[in-house]
């Protein structure tokens, strides 16, 4: 499967766009199509169906229907990097084909994360396996590797091997482990050979970017999109420092509180619109006195774009 | 939803069944029956779909399908305790929907698990989001504490929460914790009021025998299972501690390598069928050397009984 050229690396900022649900906590279609052509018009690309997401929280079905309800809406799928790795092979299969098939410029993908303390050659036979049944030259997998949720790291010799066996397919990573040594290992060995690594929030945006990486991916782009999108494309101006400080202060805001639940609040308060607050079980939305506490501490001038 | 009176809460000795795949990784379902049955002849009862039936390997239609295919071959339903948590609460709700139409005795029930540091109160909304959606007063859940595994522990409160709210419905738990102080609290607190205790592994079951339980769900009840329910019938018997004695020695033996590998390769040995040391990723199968090193240091008595 030698790489299709016409299918370029995703790079920039991107957001585990967050799922509302209505009162039955069904996905929200409506809310979650406007949300997505928010953060498109803020110039965030849509990581949809990561951990911010409650991803984990939808079944398959569910996630293939929400995203042909963007594309059929016309939001651009090569915008799109959906999070597809499930603990079975056969779900992360048929999710990854309905990426490809919908025309996604990459998937985003979990390891197998129930079994814990894995061999690398098993983690290297899951990715393997869904590769050769999706058995298609576009698909692109940038590796999610966020070992404080999922338990099942990515290590650097797993990644050597992936790319010398698919160097077409394996395009990039997400580094979630909040460790800068182990981005910064993956930027120096991996980005060269045009392995996009993103840093996996914003924190390390700036210092991403000046070791050559492709972007971020983060979930307070969710509610701080534009001024993240703005340091990546400014990230060589004099001001930079001062940009990554003042991200750096919206987040330690969200922080303090459990974060999805915080990220839905937050849409909430400056959307007008409750019912953004919804989350699914085992998540808990944010008490009343914990949305006006979250409000209290965030900086003076952060405001979310008018929806 | 009060109980029906008709269902008996199980105990005895359960076995997480290993499950077979064919050549292309698909459940192998003659194979899979039969050891099912050879299981009951045991006196052994089906907790299929567990930890070490690489259930999370599998996606909600094969395993249903699997379920479907032991009722319509004859086998006892309420000999059954098929695993049903999953991570979404859709996937949980159609499984445990299944389990309940099939007239299985129970269910064992993880929490969801991908999301970590999740509030009880949010395991205790997604426990009650699925009692309420599968809406049948003939479930019994049985819970599912697995901390090493899941990551997700189920506390003392949460138990006590969800027995005060859903009398009827939450039968027991499976304690795999490892930890004897925490099952101990469970036998002494709960299992009084009719809240089955099963230990998660046959070390514990004479210890939880003489506190009340309710047996064991044992992953080497796959492979030894005649023996650990002899232990379960005699745990009075003047030689319960040599039967315990014995049954630790083959635990240990097994103990030294990957568990599930292992066992499968135990029943490939001593049915003289190669087919079964097949696993799907992430898990590898053990090698020709692990093999015959695994058969040198079970006991020298011990031996599957014949299939």
């Amino acid at each position: 499967m030698a790489e299709s050229p016409g299918i370029a690396r995703v790079r920039g900022v991107l957001s585990p766009v967050v799922t509302p649900f209505d009162m039955e906590l069904r996905p929200d279609v409506r809310r979650f199509v406007r949300h997505c052509r928010w953060l498109l018009a803020q110039g965030v690309g849509l990581a949809v169906f990561g951990t911010n997401s409650e991803a984990n929280s939808l079944c398959v079905a569910e996630k293939i229907a929400l995203l042909e309800n963007l594309v059929d809406a016309g939001l651009p799928p090569e915008r799109m990097m959906p999070g597809t790795g499930c603990c079975a092979f056969p779900d992360s299969v048929e999710l990854t084909r309905a990426a490809v098939r919908l025309g996604c410029a990459g998937v985003l993908m979990l390891p197998p994360f129930y079994y814990k303390s894995v061999p690398d050659e098993g983690l290297f036979r899951s990715y393997a396996k869904i590769i050769e049944r999706v058995g298609d030259s576009r698909l692109r997998i940038y590796l999610y590797h966020i070992p404080p949720v999922s338990q099942v790291p990515i290590s650097l010799a797993l990644i050597e091997r992936l790319l010398r066996v698919y160097p077409g397919t394996i395009a990039g990573i997400k580094d979630s482990s909040g460790d800068w040594n182990n981005t910064r290992a993956m930027l120096e060995r991996f980005q060269p050979r045009g392995f996009n690594v993103f840093a996996g929030n914003e924190h390390f945006l700036l210092d991403t970017m000046k070791l050559g990486g492709a972007g971020c991916i983060s979930a307070l782009a969710n509610v701080n999109g534009g001024a993240i999108a703005r340091l990546y494309r400014e990230w060589k101006s004099i001001d930079a420092q001062q940009q990554q400080a003042a991200l750096d202060d919206v987040r330690s805001a969200f922080a303090k509180f459990p974060m999805i639940p915080a990220l839905k609040a937050a849409i909430a308060h400056f959307g007008d619109d409750p019912a953004w607050t919804t989350v699914r079980p085992p998540l808990v939305a944010l008490t009343t006195e914990q949305c006006a506490a979250l409000m209290n501490v965030t900086p003076a001038n952060f405001e979310i774009a008018a929806t």
